[in-house]
């Protein structure tokens, strides 16, 4: 079984890991699956072959001969679900609490983190961009206050590093540019914790050594 | 098993079913079962009794004497796998396929729609919104073309309904009152199908007994 997955031949972040394929190359190497990558520029995402393995016309996607997949959560929870006990417990109860975390990290906190973008780059030329910046910062903080609580003394979101965990250092990556992680220690050192593990290692020098080129 | 989930005593919305708890009712009548609802304040959902069941302070929240969930994705995926064959088709390809889209509609498609709550009520009273307003349906369009594309002449994104539709149609109608469906008749009939289930009609009637009262 050959794993083929997409990711950008030049990421507009040029090599931070913030593009999503990197949370899906995390995964893969968590669970020791060798993978190729099939490379699409911004221009070629829009092409019909690109369309027809992803409906939005963005990356990552993922195929094994099995399945065809688009979007990073369904494509790190059928991972998970290939190799049980490792980025999901073997525990059903403790399985649906890291599937919760996954949502959570996509609906709860990534959407107010998203509109970093909006008003830094898509809206940065904007007259209100200076005013409305602080209001998109204070609705970040909101949820990220909420998470720092939670964790408090805990190393991961659940009794063990899951899948949830997986996905919410990635949104929380995404975060950091703009200051915001320091501002919650308890985080910093969790999103820390999480990029420590070799997998993550692994899985961002890979696609390093992709966008950094010169 | 009694399975208990919580939904605001007042949705924000005044019962037109747009707050996460009918996504969660709708799969639960899907597949026939039975729940009771705990209400909660819009103050309450800060109090630590809430909060211990949703870390957010959100709804809803899902009980059911094995395991305690969160994020109404969540929720709907482990309702779907206590039924099989339901709002998951029973072959693991088609299932992976269903689970790609229920985190297209909360990662993909739901994140611009969300903006239109900031737009139109967060920041409805600062002096860019009526600027701003066109540029964040642009934002929605870009992805509804999309999806419009994908559903051409297909009645749900796969073969059968799944918990993929459920997902999906229930974002697109917090889209619905921006009046951007009926630019796009693929999806606004798509969405009048899954209205038209009976599980839908079901779940919408039982929260607006809640919040359509005087």
């Amino acid at each position: 079984m050959t794993i083929t997955i997409t990711a950008y031949d030049r990421s507009p972040d040029g090599g931070k890991g913030l593009a999503r394929d990197t949370r899906v190359r995390w995964a893969l190497e968590e669970v020791g699956e060798p993978y190729d990558v099939t490379f699409v520029s911004m221009a070629g995402k829009q092409e019909p072959e690109h369309v027809a393995r992803h409906p939005f016309g963005l990356i990552p996607t993922y195929e094994d001969g099995d399945v065809e997949l688009f979007e990073s959560g369904a494509i790190i929870q059928h991972i998970a679900e290939q190799h049980p006990g490792t980025l999901f417990p073997a525990d059903p109860a403790a399985r649906a609490r890291a599937i919760t975390w996954m949502f959570a990290a996509v609906n709860t906190v990534e959407p107010p983190i998203l509109e970093l973008v909006t008003v830094r780059i898509l809206e940065g030329d904007r007259p209100w961009a200076a005013e409305r910046t602080p209001l998109v910062l204070d609705r970040i903080r909101a949820r990220l206050s909420r998470l720092s609580d939670h964790l408090a003394t805990s190393d991961w979101l659940e009794a063990t590093f899951t899948a949830g965990d997986l996905m919410m250092i990635s949104v929380l990556l995404r975060a950091r540019p703009s200051g915001l992680l320091d501002e919650f220690p308890t985080l910093a050192t969790y999103v820390t914790r999480g990029e420590s593990r070799p997998a993550y290692e692994r899985a961002f020098a890979a696609q390093y050594a992709v966008n950094a080129r010169p």
